[in-house]
């Protein structure tokens, strides 16, 4: 049975007041599709529908939900209700919520947990935003060295219930984590088998300060479901789990796309965001670049007798402008998503330019002589055709080589070089392109 | 131990040929590294290294090189040996490989594999690139539901060892996929439960056919480890396990941002692609935006005669062809991107266009403000003043109408939105806004 069949039937019931059908209904969703259910209903309903739901089934939904509802949510609840949902929520998604509460919800919320959970929470709190302590969970399977086959399975079996994963299992000794053991190595071995005769100790693990995008990238590399996080002193302190990696890549990949295109990133949707936050998270490239244009401008202020003399030169400044931005996006884009993907290192620079450089030799050549051909059968000046042409060639050259340097070189100085993307480098690009252009036709048509 | 220092320490006892020792630190590495150590050998010693790992390990190091490295393995194999790595490589992998490597190497591959492999592969094959049929495995765990949990870890613990994942078991029923259950449900039960009593018939699948971006966003809506492929007929096919979906993320990512910036994807990795091979990649885009700026040009040309008399006005085209293409590209890759993560759905076209019309808005004055004031203090003449902030108002504002209708458009029409990108979006932009300027200026300043 499918989503939208199931909701149908659900509003449904709802309407007719038929509580134990609709109680049916939900027992056959899943807690990703409830949560999507409760986003279309009225929102006195939504409490109402709430308490039908069993309490592991509901608690799981409401992680799934936005934090609008979420709020609507805990602002009607009892705090024994709060202090319901909370103990069933996996300590991950509980360090989501309050990250994302406004402070009287978040006071509210670590007020009604219980000591243990208000204790991991501060823990994970300290962590910054984006680190590898911050999406971490606590809730992890760990077995001792000592151990037997046998009596870790008993043990997995007994907490499994409440752990994040229990198919990866880690190993300690007084914190220190000595090796990983998986549901899988245990399950194939005798039952006395001892866990330090089985348990890996080549372990891959993060650091509690560590990007979160590195460790997406290391989950990825080694195609781990979890990976240890560990504190300075290797001792373990969490795991990270491939469920929230995969929310990482979408992020990561939404905020370059972003960043690409001059727009400062925020963690709300589209719609969420208000007119005035847009304007914000987009004024300063837009303002920034504006007012460089300036530069370009200036240089064109030094030709307006050359203007006045051949206005005809003003019609291929569209040309010349846009593929020059077109040919330094498509570098820059590739150069920024090979750095972070990591195809392409520091090392490469020369190589890298070079190989635009190539690259760029023969797009111009091809792009010149079929504008040239094109401008001289419309206009029949074959001078103008020339000097176009010579600026078009110089102009793609230079903003491949700018867009594939940029972006290298603010790696180098340790800034993103996502903001070196198609803004900035079109600035440069526009300003050398006029530049060469006017320089060219006053020289080869006598204009000076 | 860390990488770099195993690596040092394998090319030290390799050079030595101390293969003794070298085997040693071999087993101290992960596979994904160990592929990494290949890439970085000497061609010949490539072979004899080899040889040292581990049966298992060898193929799965195998897995992880790039097709380059895997070519030349082949090509030195011997048929026996061939047959050796296919044995002990995941069904999905050996796919991978065959769907990378040139014709002959096929043909050898299929020719070693054993009968059911070979099987397997042709199965796999015969689905479409990109879609879920093609990324699968055939490898999972199928229980019956009259078994019961003692019966079915027992076997689970007897194939295990040869399966992608154990921890989702399918339950199958003449082929028909009736439900799922958890290694971590099995081994909460007790032994005599029956299958049928835990199993979750709630089943979310993906279709054979199903784009593989698809099935990753499913996959991760729901947060599954795995999830089960069936056929038109809801028989059970195939897994995809979320280490292949996280590869999927990623190249989707790129292939998006390429496809933004005006280029055509391809699987090579920016060195390995020849120079020939990204012009072409890139020459479409830049053909066809160049002469679309023709028609930029020729609005240009009707203008001749105010642009003879007052040449300054040129100086501000590149202000106003900038920060027309900076915000139509805002504008088209929040949408791009909002539509392919569903934050936005078709039926919001109006509701987009609004808020994007209003952020235009309050984005333009402040714009032109700045604008107008930079150009009254440099040039100190109010009418161009005015008509440049006017014309930059109307630019703004037509282009970030552009920016989010031309992507929302072309999903319409069944069209990738992501090639509606910057390249076009300026060029419609550039065309728009210059027509906008120039007869502004002709009207106000009475050029006509």
């Amino acid at each position: 049975m499918n989503f939208s069949f199931l909701k149908e039937k659900a509003f449904q019931s709802l309407e007719n007041k038929r509580y134990l059908t609709l109680k049916n209904i939900l027992q056959d969703m899943n807690p990703a599709d409830l949560a999507l259910l409760f986003q279309d209903m009225e929102k006195n309903d939504v409490y109402i529908v709430f308490r039908l739901l069993p309490k592991e089934v509901s608690a799981e939904t409401f992680s799934y939900m936005d934090s609008e509802m979420q709020m609507h949510l805990i602002s009607i609840f009892s705090d024994s209700e709060l202090s319901e949902v909370i103990d069933q929520l996996y300590l991950d998604d509980t360090v989501d919520l309050i990250e994302e509460m406004p402070a009287n919800f978040v006071s509210r919320i670590i007020k009604n947990a219980n000591d243990s959970t208000r204790k991991m929470i501060n823990e994970i709190l300290k962590y910054p935003n984006d680190s590898a302590g911050s999406i971490m969970t606590v809730e992890y399977v760990y077995l001792h060295k000592d151990m037997c086959v046998k009596e870790s399975i008993e043990k997995i079996r007994s907490v499994g219930w409440v752990k994040e994963t229990i198919y990866n299992c880690y190993v300690t000794d007084s914190r220190k984590l000595i090796g990983v053991v998986t549901l899988l190595d245990l399950l194939t071995s005798e039952d006395d088998t001892k866990i330090s005769d089985i348990m890996d100790t080549n372990i891959i693990s993060v650091n509690t300060y560590e990007h979160r995008e590195s460790v997406a990238k290391k989950l990825s590399k080694y195609d781990f479901m979890a990976i240890p996080v560990v504190d300075n002193e290797e001792r373990l302190v969490g795991i990270i789990t491939f469920d929230d990696v995969m929310d990482v890549f979408e992020e990561e990949a939404t905020e370059d796309i972003e960043k690409m295109a001059g727009i400062s990133h925020n963690d709300e949707s589209y719609f969420k965001t208000s007119v005035f936050k847009h304007v914000n998270n987009r004024m300063f490239w837009l303002m920034f670049l504006m007012l460089s244009s300036t530069i370009t401008g200036l240089i064109i202020d030094n030709f307006q007798l050359q203007i006045a003399t051949i206005p005809l030169l003003v019609s291929f400044m569209p040309t010349l402008m846009g593929t020059g931005g077109n040919c330094g996006s498509q570098s820059s884009a590739l150069i920024i998503r090979g750095l972070s993907v990591d195809e392409i290192q520091l090392k490469d620079f020369f190589k890298v330019i070079f190989k635009e450089f190539r690259i760029a030799l023969v797009c111009s050549i091809i792009l010149a002589v079929v504008n040239g051909v094109r401008i001289y059968l419309m206009y029949k000046d074959i001078q103008i055709a020339i000097v176009v042409s010579l600026a078009l060639i110089f102009t793609v050259i230079i903003s491949k080589i700018i867009g594939c340097s940029l972006p290298m070189l603010a790696k180098r100085l340790k800034i993103d070089p996502t903001i070196m993307a198609t803004p900035i480098i079109s600035t440069c690009v526009d300003a050398s392109s006029m530049f060469i252009y006017f320089t060219l036709a006053t020289k080869m048509l006598n204009l000076a």
